[in-house]
């Protein structure tokens, strides 16, 4: 199997092969046969009793010593991951609570507040009178009322009431599933998986639901306060792809997620080109990023995204990644090896995510900008042991737009149609030119050639006109792969997508249609698309279960992915995964997730590792909401 | 290796055996060999990329497949395993406050409030001025400080500022260890775990230490609300073992942790018993107990304990249980599929704890009362399905004194002296008749010969003049085995401890000495022990790093018991394990958990299967520490 389609990572995955630096891949190889049982999700580690493992074929044991069977065993494994996401995401979201908290209190006097209107739209949402007030109040209001989001609550959670349609605010109730506090909702999850309390498999996947809405709500905190603070991304010209990295230049990644590091050393960079050039680097320094911080820089500074997911060790092969920067999340432990093969600075900054082989540089609200120089000065030292043999930087270099905010997506519709700018759009789905609208999220995983599954149902599903939105890795792979353009629009979109695509374009004085791929965000910015869904439900009238509106993460990796794809089901949305996660040790489970899920969300999962085949059922399942709806064509 | 030393359990194994039926020992025999990987927590299933296995013989690959080395792995479960046990405790905590909440509000009308004295000397405590306010204003205050341990603070944990040495505070901060929110906590260990965050094992466990201090406050108000609306356990005289169990009665035991069910069901019980008559049962309703919150109810009601832990399914082969309601954690799944080839109802009763193949009867605090009565209603319907051949109830039951509560021993203790009630225990330890003091706690579990890791270690530690405290299985089993009661003191311990014993006996009016294991609770109520340390340490003006203090759980199961143990660790305790998790896998793990928390927090792990070389290991701990305080004798 190949490794990877994109080009510059072709490139440095031969270098690896030459110079015998071992990668994930190679880890991943090491690794076959994986273990059948925890592939299929029947071992358990929950007590000291254990570990049990169940036989799938039925010959060995069918249940562990406790006397959990295939069904629990699974769906408390599933449970677990749900409850990691959802403390991801939502720790990532509750970081930036507490640096616009900080803010208010002057303890963050680095940080910018760029949309103040956002902040009042988001208060007035919320039921904050902020008419008359000044900033630093709504802003501790609004930063109180996030805070209590992940208290033990005694009302429902007060984001999802406002950011969800009356319909499953209904249904969550009457299914048990609402979701009072975001950390209650991980500890119940951990308290219900725990031995011996929860053992029946429906319950525990409902009880996965109501923390997946958990996932839901921080996710939204933590794209509402990163607009707030650092600003809502705007429709950006960027560039992509390893061949962004200078030779000339100090290059300094920032890898991992959260703005409150990235976005800060992406401003303060412009500060030390001097520094930079007088170490020997004209071209000064050179931030680049790589993960889902990396999208977020780029939406709002249009700084390139060199490489994601899968693919994050391959840069240090480039010879001039100077420094890595990492907060939090997905950060491979495998990166400090291999940058210590090399030149390349590895420098954690979080208390709870630190690295045996890396510099650690704490980072704080109070000293951010202090904190940034530093980082950036250990760039410049490092720039100076460069070994120029090792050189190697790959021309792969790509152009497009990111940025693709919900005020953006309205904006870019109110081209069209001032005073409605969602009618376009509706108008556009009843008409048949768009078919529907596709969500791409998710990671790249090694056990996948890195993109196909994107790239392949991305075609497919462009040629029958569904629109598509994309955020996190699957943003950064169609980035990385030059979709996100006018020339991707031309040559894959359907005729009647590329007309609407083409009048927006034409609209936006752009010189050819707008990218058929949106890109939207980082993966914590997957309530974007929500938010567009729920507008369009709520002016329509009907429930999100019954527009033709459907999520794919088709080469998922992480546990967010999990609390994702589980939240985008509860939302109403048939949900795609191209790796199946460790469950077909339950059938049960597997119908819950797949026919239960439908009958009683409306969303379901689709799970299909074929490309070709995930893209038809995620058009099959358009068209039948379509015919729901008394769209025929 | 013989299942059980209960001689009541041994009988109903031959039944087991004779009768075909499969218990939790079948089903550990079926899963052996145990998975080598899982042993030694060398697998993971973190993400999607896995699962992944480290060779613990350095043949095989050394990194899973995102670089996580042996150390990375293990910590990483280590820690999960600390969240699952911390949201266990607390959740069962939570409930208590959203019981005392909707007393408040007059939404759990059924409820006493039995203790207002302890609720006025906890309102004290916090910090909140309670006098010449009403309960129901003193409750409500109270409810909303705990409901707020559970919330994503600013401020360090109140109760576990109240409730520490100044000495352990100062070091909880300086280590970065200090416990802000409960739920916080959890959903902290949840993220940093996950794929590609924390990777440093030190740092993971000091996040473990920070997650277990959540397991401390989550315990602490459990049994702070427990006692102030069930009533604080006073010394009482009961009985335990499966020959409590009578032919002539309905048999109902209560199965699980939360008296929110059992504390009710035994009170409504009295209630039934002509019920039960009209049934034909002429001793009417008969509650006893299985695991904790038979504890709790043992302690509040006298209600006799028939089994606990591992042998949690014997009771059932008696032919006379009728029926076994359960709230949550411990509950065997293994439960469910024996009562079924008996007459026994299996009725579930929370939301978070379902079983497929149990009657759920939903347990509301609004109509507590009324499901107590359909619950005790079901088990009088099952009596009537009894099937006269299968009957055989072994004729074991024990006498003994449990509820020794924090205010009953110092209630004791001021017998002898009455303005100082500490000074006698204290004089006796400096003196030398009390060597020291030993915490039991923790499980039975199915790969250790039930109760013979406790019964040989209490032996032991008693013979060096240890003054043993049990809370749990650990108090269930000495119940069982007939330890708590004068003719053991007598019997087992050594001759200053008896003189202890004996003087406080004879003060208290008892024809011996007391038991020289003292029942202190449930498994949530570790922290009662933990209370008499942190007074001890206070009055002497050291800290608990250097009382002769040990903790051991020396047949422990649950992810409870690791959050446990991690911080007794953290309060400075030498605490043994009989089974050792899965940590093997890597020794750094191994030292930093015995050698560098000794270093830091003077509390560190002894893993020891042999419960001789244990006692050995315990006592040399409480050596060391007399040692150090210049105490030779």
């Amino acid at each position: 199997m190949q490794k990877s389609m994109d080009k510059a990572a072709q490139a440095m995955l031969q270098v690896a092969e030459e110079q015998n630096i071992k990668t994930v891949w190679d880890r991943y190889q090491a690794q076959l046969p994986q273990c059948g049982f925890g592939e299929t999700g029947l071992c358990c580690r929950h007590c000291l009793q254990g570990p049990c493992r169940i036989d799938p074929f039925g010959e060995g044991p069918q249940v562990g010593t406790c006397g959990a069977n295939a069904d629990v065993m699974v769906a408390r494994g599933l449970g677990r991951a749900i409850a990691a996401g959802t403390a991801s995401h939502s720790g990532h979201a509750k970081h930036l609570v507490h640096t616009l908290h900080k803010w208010v209190h002057h303890e963050a006097p680095d940080y910018p507040i760029e949309d103040e209107g956002k902040l009042r739209a988001l208060a007035n949402r919320l039921g904050v009178s902020e008419k008359d007030k000044p900033v630093p109040q709504v802003a501790a209001e609004v930063a109180e009322l996030a805070l209590q989001e992940y208290s033990e609550r005694l009302t429902p959670s007060l984001w999802l009431e406002k950011f969800i349609t009356p319909g499953r605010k209904a249904l969550y109730e009457k299914m048990g599933v609402m979701l009072y506090g975001i950390d209650s909702s991980v500890a119940e999850m951990m308290h219900r998986t725990t031995y011996g309390v929860d053992q029946d498999p429906l319950n525990i996947i409902l009880g996965g639901i109501k923390c997946a809405l958990g996932d839901y709500v921080g996710m939204h905190i933590g794209t509402d306060l990163s607009d707030i603070i650092f600003g809502t991304p705007k429709v950006t010209a960027t560039r992509a792809n390893m061949g962004a990295l200078k030779k000339d230049a100090v290059n300094i990644a920032v890898h991992g997620h959260n703005p409150v590091l990235s976005d800060i050393v992406a401003r303060v960079a412009k500060e030390m080109n001097d520094e930079a050039r007088a170490a020997g680097a004209p071209a000064g320094v050179n931030i680049v990023g790589i993960c889902c911080t990396g999208n977020e820089v780029m939406m709002r500074h249009g700084v390139p995204l060199v490489a994601n997911a899968v693919s994050q060790e391959l840069p240090i092969l480039t010879g001039v990644m100077d420094a890595i920067v990492a907060d939090y999340q997905c950060i491979m432990p495998g990166m400090a090896d291999i940058s210590e093969s090399f030149h390349t600075k590895l420098i954690t900054t979080m208390s709870i995510a630190k690295t045996t082989k890396a510099t650690h540089i704490q980072f704080e609200e109070s000293t951010a900008k202090e904190s940034a120089k530093q980082i950036i000065r250990l760039g410049i030292e490092a720039f100076k042991k460069r070994d120029p043999a090792k050189i190697n930087i790959p021309k792969v270099e790509t152009q497009g737009l990111a940025g693709f905010s919900t005020e953006q997506i309205v904006a870019a519709l109110g081209l069209l149609n001032k005073e409605d700018p969602l009618k376009p759009l509706i108008d556009n789905i009843v008409n048949g030119n768009i078919q529907g609208v596709a969500l791409f999220a998710g990671c790249n995983t090694v056990k996948i050639t890195q993109d196909y599954n994107y790239m392949t149902m991305a075609k497919e599903l462009a040629k029958n006109n569904v629109l598509l939105l994309a955020t996190g890795c699957a943003a950064a792979c169609f980035a990385r792969e030059g979709m996100l353009n006018s020339d991707a629009a031309n040559e894959y979109a359907g005729p009647g997508l590329k007309a609407v695509l083409t009048a927006v374009g034409k609209a936006a004085g752009l010189n050819g249609p707008l990218p058929f791929i949106l890109h939207m965000g980082s993966c914590v910015d997957n309530t974007r698309a929500a938010d567009v869904a729920v507008a369009v439900a709520n002016k329509l009238g009907v429930d999100i279960d019954k527009l033709p509106v459907v999520a794919s993460a088709p080469e998922e990796v992480t546990e967010k992915a999990v609390s994702i794809g589980t939240w985008a089901v509860a939302l109403g949305l048939p949900t795609h995964v191209g790796v199946v996660p460790p469950v077909t040790g339950s059938p049960a489970v597997v119908k819950i997730l797949t026919e239960t899920a439908k009958a009683v969300f409306g969303g379901y999962f689709i799970p299909e590792p074929d490309p070709v085949k995930a893209a038809n059922a995620l058009f099959g399942a358009i068209k039948e909401r379509r015919k729901g709806l008394g769209l025929s064509n």
